[in-house]
């Protein structure tokens, strides 16, 4: 039996990764970040999803349910959103939150996350080689 | 002439009652909830919507101007949205808030609903029977 | 055996209650407030009392424990009071705290209950139409 | 080459502008406004827009990339939204931030724009007038 | 017809007034205040009385409704008691509250009352004599 | 020897007093306020100072030091003034400090006066009679 | 001459004490506690007074002044009574604040006590054991 | 009959305008300001004072009750000011606050203004343009 | 077999206790504590370390693991150590905090102790009095 | 060349400086200060202004721009203007803060300086002898 | 040139990972992680050092200037050190922060890092497999 | 008798001064301050000590006792020491903080410091030469 898949799913503003402020961002964009990933983890049925509405990013949780994992970057909303914790909090599948730049480096209203307590783990600061650190999480995991 | 319809409108993660977290939510559905309402008022035209997005449900309230009331769960959005405060705001129909879990009794930024202010009533922490208590009361006010 | 009566608990002030701001609480005294209970629910064994002071408040819901359920409106002791607090997570007998106005659309003292975490359910804003939801909670709750 | 276009962009709730609460709103609708910027400024490209949802409004700065302006009024969203204020921050068009009533004099939640640092300017509680100056400060710009 | 009498009604505490503390409360006594008040103001009906429970200030607050004036020390209830603000909002009789010590020069938590919003006027740091200037109002304001 | 004299000094705005917003301030002019006083205490040496700036007011304290007493309105500056509170602390002269409106019941700013602390005492809220309390105090004790 | 006698001063809800929530408060009831204490201290006059009322308990510390001491829990008033505060300010004998269960390990509302500021010595998280240490202090005091 | 004038009021520092801290402030002077405005509008009676005290200002806006409107750029005592908003409060005039740079990007004791509330509308970011923006407005209004 | 031992233990500048400001904390010094308690616990095996520094600390609460009784008096450490409050919690042995001075009465960042709730229980104010009632807790402890 | 001068600016109430609250602020009034600092400093070009307006000070260090240094004492000015921080950001010179009192062991809001991030250097608590050491450092600039 | 050693610098506490509180920081022991680390990593040049002591961490970030990275877990001193900041700020290597639990879903004052703002990247709440994670990204980044 | 001697003591990463973030803190090293100090003040026994340890340096303070003072520069324990601001209130020698940096420029958990309402004075902001001007008070102090 094939491993469950492992959703890779992405928040709003994220779809102009590495067009906007690239000292803050880096240069890479999505397409290069799941190029890059497809690569480095050719075993693990990624799937990619992007979504600028909240209600949009709840569903797509919801639909995980069941899977190997789910690496979240919730851009904005996780400085904003119950929504979006209780949904993580509704599925069974361990979620891990990724923030591109160092959030604790920034506005205050960065420094909390009101989805990170709902999570499996949190991983902040390391550029886009953050969600390659979470994915590897998974991909042990699955082999425990 | 018939009494206006009813709306009962649920917000984010309300599709899953009953799945998930039975100790806090109970373990009935929202389509068991639904069946209940219909069940104890015959007599009353329910009508029950759900929606994860703030923006879908800012216009489920605008749709309902004129109707005979809303009962509203706006799940985690009651704490964190002023586009909902501004809907339940700018229309003549009565709102009611209902949410199933004692929220006094959670993590302190559920005790502050943005959208309270702006309603009729609020009832809090009888499990689904909320729901029953906000249709009783606006089928008693329509007796009036 | 006849079921155990339900204590209807009011506290500070709302001895006045139909006498003083009209716009805030409503015409209907305490006493309008009895007679409408009684009538409604002929079948619950209904008491009531007022008290203006806060031990004499406790002392009441101390006397209640093993009844039908306590309708209590704390009035200003709501904000204030964790000898009340307490005193409701002392008794097994399950208590439902109503506010006659909206508390959160006045002043911000009044949007935190002290009370309310301990409380089964909690019911703001509908006049005195919210007794008679909670008195109805209490009369479904003995029936099932 | 003609001008490029400028995007009128409304939030939640402003679809109903003119037909709720008109002493904070005033009487003039949507249409209205329209209808007055076209005429006043008969040379400039005006585009309107109107999204209930944070993430139509987060698309609709992204594709307004590259144009005149943008004259965004984030309704509620103002108050809550860092996925607003990141749209903003990611693209290179001025955004100039509308609201119709003075928020400075209203509840304190309304006090605090998140969206506002990102903008190129901020104009507040001229009723409807406010798109106008707006618009004038970007056909203003145009011309230098 | 006689004028309406006016209560000088003290809270906890105000029973030891002159015994306890000197350099913060002075010398005088509960009984040299009445004694002095009632010589100064011989065309004055004065009544007097001491409660150490927040209950019997809120039921003597009640009974005074219709008289000339009630000065109020609330002693420590000042700073805790919304019950304290509710019965003096409750009655139409002019409540003046007045403090011997300059309260602002103390401890933090004794800067805010909770009744002063309630009140026709606020008298403070006067030592005893600040009870002498609020009947001195009150019986200029019988005279206009 | 003849008895010293008494400053009312009154802050900015106060020369407006009747002129403006009369339901928050009444409609007695600042000359009415003197020719008041100066009808009901013929045997006190008033002396009577308006100024807008805080340096102003300032000069006006340092002034008086030695005399019999200052009734002192600062208007505005009382929420926001170390300087005249300092000046009060600097001077040995009696100051007592005046509100026409009852700012407790107005915004939250309005609550704390950086000056009181320094105050002899301070009478809130009667309208332009807190005048009249504030040099009756002084002049009874001059008699003492 | 026999020593004064020493007051255990119980406030609201420690007449439930061993009958409620065991697991915070342990399962000896305040007559056990009483017992113990007589059987500990025989050389010791003691004197047992529970009250719910905050004015009860202001009332029975005046009449403890000039006894040998008091120990005092004031149960949910140690968080919100300015008016018990002031109470033990206002006697000579040395008063000491006892807890039963550790406040500190509990909701927010409890990690502050306005009453402790006044005590000779404060006494928390020991269990019933807090009243024997208590009453051993000032037995010790009184040898000396 | 003529138009009333119109005030441009600038507050403390503003002299300095293009003169220091050109990134924030841009490079044209106060001077430039007043030219390019009387050009800009040569139908408007514009009048252009600054200064430097609070005091000042508040006369200044005491002057101009019954003009066509005030433009007022308050500097650092918006931030801090009662007195000032109080004067804008006691004017029938239309008071409009501008600030040059974008408040918000800046300082969080920037964020707030105390005298937006009483203003008929703010704009704050679009450097020197403001004033235009704000005289067009009262140009316009005086033409309805 | 020997009851275990029961460590004394202080940190920073209680090894200057009795020789500095004497007025809060008495002028008995350690050795005189430590001479006080063996001839009042003869029966008790008591030790007795002092460090200056947060991680001695830490190191001797872990060695003291499976001993009868921790008497710890963190010195300023109690209201800043996170440290010190997770090395009581990784430790088995009773652990009771000791304040020589009511540090309730004292500056506001004393109020709060970290390391409280972890502990036992927390004696404060009582002098060195407290070290006394301490071990008599833990005596008494070690007989049941 | 001569050196530029050097401005010694003092605040409010400083003129009393020596004169009042000598616990507090010393017995040396500002006379002796200057005459000290020209004994100490004969070759430094000083320059002495007080001003009790806030206007006032702005003007002054707006005179100074090109001087060789500014010793301000702002009284207290410095917790509360953002006008006298804007003054000292608009000038090139360099401008030290200097407090005769140790404001941080004094009232809260004496904690923060407004004044203090634009300024070259803070000296606080040294009494008048602050004077001399910012004068000092000024000198020993001047010869680098 | 063999790569530059990777240190794995370990707080407070730490030394009994493992050994305290399962159910929060899982049944590893330290030694584990090394023996664990060593073997994923055999090509890395790992180094192991815990302290206990502010300082001593301090010290060993110096020391470690120049390496090829530092996987920190700084414990309780994250929320509470600035000192630990300051020393990451001072150093060119690479540092990241690595907390076993979910501090994110524990008590409030976790929820804070000081040290994160100064840090390459943070990891948080993977248990032991976090240090997994740190190393692999430095691997990776050595390799790039 | 030769003078006592002056401890200038540096706290945690003030061994790197001059070797990191040099627009932050300057190009000099501890050791080019010490050799500047015992060239400009060769009649003062300088004695120097850093450590990195709070500890450490609470033992180095009490050891200073009689001496004729201390130069303290805090580094980060600043603000986050109440053990530091205890040793500094147990020894009699006068202790001045010393900043290098302007610590109210930058982030705001720097401008507040526990040590400096123990210490005679504080300075900042002045680089290096602050260690001078603490030292030229010391000596100046001596001859008086």
């Amino acid at each position: 039996m094939p491993a469950p898949p492992v959703l890779v799913l992405n928040g709003p503003n994220l779809n102009r990764l590495g067009l906007r402020e690239p000292d803050v961002y880096g240069t890479e964009t999505l397409a290069d970040v799941e190029a890059g990933l497809r690569r480095r983890f050719p075993d693990v049925d990624l799937r990619f999803e992007q979504h600028s509405g909240e209600g949009a990013l709840v569903d797509a949780l919801h639909a995980s349910d069941g899977w190997g994992g789910v690496v979240l970057n919730p851009g904005g909303y996780a400085h904003t959103s119950v929504a979006l914790r209780d949904a993580v909090a509704s599925v069974s599948v361990p979620v891990i939150e990724v923030h591109v730049s160092n959030v604790y480096a920034r506005e205050s209203f960065r420094h909390r996350s009101l989805v990170a307590p709902a999570c499996a783990g949190v991983i902040v600061g390391f550029g886009v080689a953050g969600y390659s650190l979470a994915v590897q999480y998974l991909a042990d995991r699955a082999e425990r």
